[in-house]
């Protein structure tokens, strides 16, 4: 089924639908979930907490949305979790300066790149506003964070961009009423809020979705002292490096060090037989090794899971 | 228990904890739900779906947190959801007007009178800060929504004050594409939001909380065609009218009329089984009539469930 088909579906049966659909100032990005799709997403929520919570022991917590100030200058979201954007000076509309030049002029520039670059090639391409041809103002960063003022001072404080800001904050706390012992997984499903500059596809980009994250915290010197990982040894995930997916059992993607340790090794065990229960096609699926452009200046090492 | 003694127990086991509590800049009103807490909730909830939502064929759907300004310029939230508050021109704090005049001059003025009253009452009795006795600025009023802006000409949103929002302007949609048929109910469980003046008790006045609505869409002139009537006609219910609290079946609250029809009295009837359910002391408890001044304006009749 393509992308028009899902849609035409997914309103006609009350999957989910645009929010606040019958008011003209609706905006884009919001969408809500009807019977059938609650439905689905309670099934899936079940079967999250059955096959990895549970399975592993892992910790559940609900955390607040609204977080103050200090995490987010803590965790540099208020520095840094800001995309380019350019102006048109004549329609006012708004672009994101990174995809507006690659579109039209075929040049990449990382969104993270210093502002004057994407000025200069914006001169130097004579790249104009796509809808009405206008000249551009100079490119500015625009954070992604919604912000909300509490109480009648109106605090700053910020709607969480991500899930895991909860388990990170909590963790002191939990780690020691619970009689935590590492490694300790905490798993959150919540919302997150990102003011996109343009979401589309429906629940593909969204300023408000939910995510079902957990964060396990370890000893990163006893990262193959892994008794559990027994359980998963035979299991066999699909893994792409480069460009060609491989499958094998957890046990050989240590060995072959394709996975450098078995802590890491276990988790996708236990995914690989979760989305496998999903209903997911795994053929069709691989965990993709991301390059040391693509991961997180902090990772050691990452997977995405592709279908 | 008493209240200190629910909080330690709260605290010291995880069941919930007040968030960003690691920060300085932690804000009041806001709370996580640790591993227990969690845990209580889905079983509460999964109870709610099985007895209420289940039992009676409901819907259930998962609306967006972020709703256009549409929607409360609709509702009437933009204008009128606000507290009259003051504020000391010498130590600058803000107070409710209403809750600091009873508290230091015992004299009652409705929430929603005119701010000139409360200016009045205030030189009338020569009230003063009660942190400084410093002289109060003119009352003010203060809408209580927290008011997110989106994207880059940050159009105007508000995070919902109420889940019921999303269940009204959802259902012209429901009852389209789900073929309801009256009477038809919506539920939601999800989170709103309310930007206090001064939230206190941890979880019993939140500036973020989680709410489980039901709204059932009837015909008002087939309040007394109710077949499913007679699933709880025998179910016995605690009446409270004035000061007495009165057991009887619903089917004795019907025909005394002291519940108005046999819509009501259903729904009144299976939340007291569920109630029941929950392990509520139900000997305890009592539906109590809400009197004329009470109950919202649009409301023919209201009950509380108080235990």
């Amino acid at each position: 089924m393509n992308y028009e088909d899902v849609m035409k579906l997914a309103l006609e049966r009350g999957f989910y639908f645009p929010s606040c659909e019958i008011y003209a100032d609706a905006q884009a990005g919001f969408w809500e979930y009807g019977p059938s799709g609650v439905s689905l997403k309670n099934k899936f929520l079940e079967l999250w907490r059955r096959e990895l919570i549970r399975r592993d022991g892992m910790m559940e917590i609900d955390g607040s949305q609204i977080m103050s100030k200090s995490v987010f200058e803590a965790s540099g979201h208020l520095g840094n979790f800001a995309d380019p954007i350019i102006k048109c000076t004549k329609c006012k509309s708004t672009f994101r300066a990174d995809r507006t030049i690659s579109e039209i002029s075929k040049i990449e520039i990382p969104e993270s790149a210093d502002l004057v670059e994407f000025d200069n090639a914006i001169l130097q391409n004579n790249i104009k506003c796509p809808k009405c041809k206008g000249d551009f103002e100079n490119a500015k960063k625009f954070n992604m964070m919604f912000k909300v003022g509490i109480g009648p001072e109106e605090e700053e404080a910020y709607l969480r961009p991500e899930t895991c800001q909860s388990i990170f904050v909590d963790f002191p706390r939990l780690f020691k009423t619970m009689r935590g012992k590492l490694p300790l997984g905490i798993a959150q499903i919540g919302k997150s809020f990102r003011n996109e500059i343009s979401p589309r596809q429906s629940l593909l980009r969204l300023r408000e979705f939910y995510q079902a994250e957990i964060e396990v915290f370890c000893n990163p010197t006893k990262l193959d002292e892994m008794e559990r990982f027994s359980e998963v040894q035979n299991t066999i995930i699909r893994i792409q490096i480069d460009t060609k997916a491989v499958s094998m059992t957890c046990k050989e993607a240590v060995e072959s060090k394709t996975i450098p340790n078995k802590f890491v090794a276990y988790y996708l065990g236990i995914l690989a037989e979760f989305y496998e229960k999903t209903g997911i096609d795994v053929t069709k699926s691989r965990f993709r090794k991301l390059g040391d452009k693509e991961k997180a200046f902090y990772a050691q090492v990452a997977f995405d899971f592709e279908v």
